[in-house]
């Protein structure tokens, strides 16, 4: 597989299935004297619980997490850190009936012709358990970005056609900065709920204080990264970056963010660009949007062949996890990704110049 | 500035400024045993040289590759490959005038931050000369993928607000698929460029014959790869795979694709997912979209400031270098980015079973 | 820290100090399909346990490993394999005494001026604890060279001056192959332990049956990855190929191995170059050697300076771990070693050719 | 073959064949500010240059490098530094006559298996025309490494079994650092030349001022790196640094380097470690030990096997290249490895902490 690490200097490798015993990441990279604690990283993974909304499938979790190596007296000794979170709802048996069957919109099709040996259970590597490990990372990442000043936020923009037009605030189930959007929102998810269909969403993400500098030029610009970070994700079918798409239908003359000075320091007036110039940070603030397909896994019956390549019916049978918008939950994975790649294109910066 | 890197297995490395003597690319990792030719590099060259069409700048390159290693009677040795080309029309002198200014919309602010020196020339390593590199580069990779029978097309999909609304044909000046539409896109371009100004635009790129299992899980997913390749090139804004930011507004029961047989083989009915199912090539066409903003450098007089902070005005001199659309540009560019990626996987791929 | 990684394709990371709650190594590349067991690697590790000689520290270790993910019904199914080994006997009390010492021949200093924190409890991530986890990840490559036919072995060839003449045989506490001179180094371990000192010893390994074409030219030669894992161990300080140091004397007349046809294959006649040409596998055993130094922990009185720079004596207190001769413990080390380097290049040579 | 890139962020690629129009080296990573010039490489180079020596082949290389991007008025810019190194004198045409010959101790055998395509001339990537490369990009790193106050040399310690008693001094034709070893030397290699044979050489290698602190723990042990890159060179068969493979016969008691303070720094008296505990520097100078066999070529007659496994004697044409040491000229070699080594640990020790 190869393909269970991300980042160049502070580098997470993950591993881990839905339905195994447990799953984890190992941090390699962090530098030495950061304090952390198993409590931030348990409060980073309780806000990615699903259970804590009702539109987030209701498995128990309670992820705790717990620290293996690389703290010592509650810092990090630079050692790598090994994090692990025990699985604990991961019964399997009620993915015995479609164990034969091809689903659709699933990875279990592509694994199996790819590696001949499939985990049936849950997903196995392609299971959204595995974003688990990527927030109690990135949970140390903004760590790190704290102590430097720097901010990550990210929030469900849009569920359906429906879109929030303010930022993100720190009280919504659904982590919608607009309590007006909210309601409709979550009116729209009932309603998708009930149907046993499932919605598309859009989650925008925010980098607040990052400094001039951050990102490599050509292949690892801050936008190729963030962008590689967050196709990562399961079920992401786009990413753009400041005014991203519509920027096809702005005139060079609008698009421009024109050179100022703010508080002594070079910013620009307008912030089109989404805070990067030639792939390198501007000062301005870094934002931008991933958009996430409805999920696949409904509870609508769906024609599908078996691995035998034979017709047959899909249903998930009752009880099964069902995420009305996966998007929710991608929420707070989004911006662990974030805090990832700006944590690396720090430590990388610091090697640019003399 | 470590970053003038990409691909893991067939990977290359470029270098060089747009008013240097030369650029280049050094591919390592080509199998051994492949027909390369001159002429195939310099077809490819040809095909995105600015100058073909009056809606790119009018730059006489007339790119010509010269194959310095790795190839031996006329085919790979495994040794790396060294592609270099000269640069021609590369008068800097014209850029004497702004050489001091902060420009709107490009890198010269964010380099000179990061690096302490810079190379006002035409913009350096910032440049899309840059490119024609990667369209080298991606000239072998093409050749490599025809060999497993894999083709991979991109064409000009929307210029401002006009779409194209058929696939790729063979004859267009601005890559366009669609005459009807190409006319539409011509006018716009026509009166864009009286202007003095830019505007976006859409590519979109399309991978046939790919089989089965190309991509890796997490992190590295062929959506990933292929996100961060395109949000690499210069101006582009956003990244979509299948329905992308559309899939927003579909429900879970439209957007899956259900399993089918075809000609013997399972396949799906529909293709909402652009060809990968969970990260990996599932047998359908891939395929995608990549937005580039509206070129920044503009005929329009724009306020600015001086490195030094102080206010100014800025005026490219007559004769600049001006794309009123930098996507017709691009065009040849996204595929041989894609064709880079797509080698990579077939590569790796190779490791998945015993 | 960053550097607890090894490998391109095959590749793993590991993790762990001493004395913290576990030490573990993730796999990630392993090609699906191999069968692989908790007993096997269990006994690859209890071949390295001390304790199984009078002469390697008396750690009563019983290590057993967890197989936490990436196997499933006993088979790699292409996923990261995360191993963990719990640490048992990690009472650091004992280091109590000696915490505020620079202890001669150890990384304590070194650590604690790169990283400004340190955990003092045993050697952190510098101690020879950490090689386990090599151990465990070498027998899951093992065992994928074996579905391929290709074996690995080590053994201990001299320890002091009292060199073995003869090549390995399996019942030897110390891993020595000839049963006369065992005998002798035996007595030298007696007398150096009942000094208190210790002894520098060197480890020999062979790889039986790897096929011609593995390692890459240039900065990846076979040798030099073989150098590169070998000289990662705790305490090695030197490493040779083939006649090594010795073929300084020799003439290329004596040195060259010339071809022949054995067995409708092309061979050499003598191995002076230990089995590669240009850095690549010439089809005949590759072997080579790897010296340890005397152990730095050792029972006599020694000055040294307290972390603050004053002067003082450091006395291991009584029951601290201590081996005559790290070679010994170094043996299923550096096995597990070269064969994660065969089987990285088993992988990598998948891409040689078209 | 992918295997052309030394380095993580202080990165080289190098190309090119010995017979091809042109070498090559594309440097990733520099820091931008860096001073250096075309005469400070061509200098480096020139130490380097075969025929400056006897005793080195006669080849008439007088090689000056082009400088085509990454340096500025003078200055690095942090882009990608292209260095390109004409070849000369590459008539390949007395290669004709051996070309279907199995070379012995060449790579052309395991070329020819590996990738099934064989570029005949002069040994193609294997060659040590590849070196020059390398002697290049160290120049750079050595500009490096001086801004910093660090310095490296190396010089022949041993040919055959006459071994050099002191330290580099500047003015040896073969960079022999004791002018009575060196007539011994001269003699020894007079005779083997006359003989149509070889001898093989120890460089040794010595790296001033490098702070405490570079290298990394686990797999990037700074002794790891030096070993990889040494056992990268063509015809080096060992590695060792500090008393290498003179420790096994230590004890612990004389072995162990115990801390003292010197200049209010802490250091060790003596220096049997040379230079780093636990893979990191540890303040005092780093060294170390490379051998060469004898070269491969000779002028005698030697029995082999064609290309289709048929017997056949070789004898070299007449005004072939022939080093009767081919470890004369690996000194600038060994040099530039070393400072490549210890510029990329630099950079990757600005990440340790906080």
């Amino acid at each position: 597989m190869g393909s269970n690490e991300f980042g160049t200097l502070f580098k997470i490798t993950t591993w881990g299935e839905s339905h195994g015993q447990a799953i984890g990441a190992v941090i390699d990279g962090c530098p030495a004297g950061l304090t952390i604690s198993v409590e931030e990283i348990d409060s980073a993974l309780s806000v990615r619980a699903p259970g804590t909304s009702p539109y987030t499938s209701p498995r128990k979790e309670a992820d705790r997490v717990e620290i293996l190596s690389g703290v010592f007296e509650g810092k990090t000794t630079g050692a790598p850190i090994s994090l692990l979170i025990k699985n604990r709802d991961a019964d399997s048996s009620k993915y015995e009936p479609v164990k034969d069957l091809l689903r659709p919109g699933h990875a279990n099709f592509t694994y199996l012709e790819k590696y001949g040996v499939f985990d049936y259970r849950g997903g196995g590597r392609a299971s959204a358990r595995e974003t688990a490990c990527r927030v109690a990372a990135g949970a140390v990442a903004k760590k790190l970005l704290a102590h430097y000043g720097i901010e990550v936020v990210a929030w469900l923009q849009q569920v359906g056609s429906i879109e929030a037009k303010t930022y993100k605030s720190e009280s919504s189930r659904i982590f919608c900065p607009d309590p007006q959007t909210e309601q409709e929102m979550v009116a729209l998810l009932e309603e998708t709920k009930t149907e046993g269909d499932s919605v598309g969403g859009i989650v925008s993400f925010l980098i607040k204080n990052a400094p001039v500098g951050l990102g490599d030029p050509v292949y690892e610009k801050l936008e190729a990264k963030l962008a590689s970070a967050m196709m990562s994700l399961p079920a992401s079918k786009g990413f753009e970056i400041g005014e991203g798409f519509a920027s096809v239908s702005m005139k060079g003359s609008q698009n421009n963010d024109l050179f100022c000075e703010r508080k002594g320091e070079i910013r620009t007036e307008s912030n089109h660009s989404g805070g990067t110039l030639g792939g390198i940070s501007n000062g301005m603030p870094i934002y931008g949007r991933v958009v996430f397909k409805p999920a696949s896994s409904i509870m609508k019956t769906q024609s599908t062949l078996t691995l035998e390549g034979k017709q047959a019916n899909l249903s998930l049978p009752e009880g099964s996890r069902h995420d009305p918008c996966v998007a929710i939950r991608a929420v707070p994975v989004v911006e662990a990704m974030a805090a990832l790649v700006i944590a690396d294109a720090l430590l990388m910066n610091r090697s640019a110049k003399l």
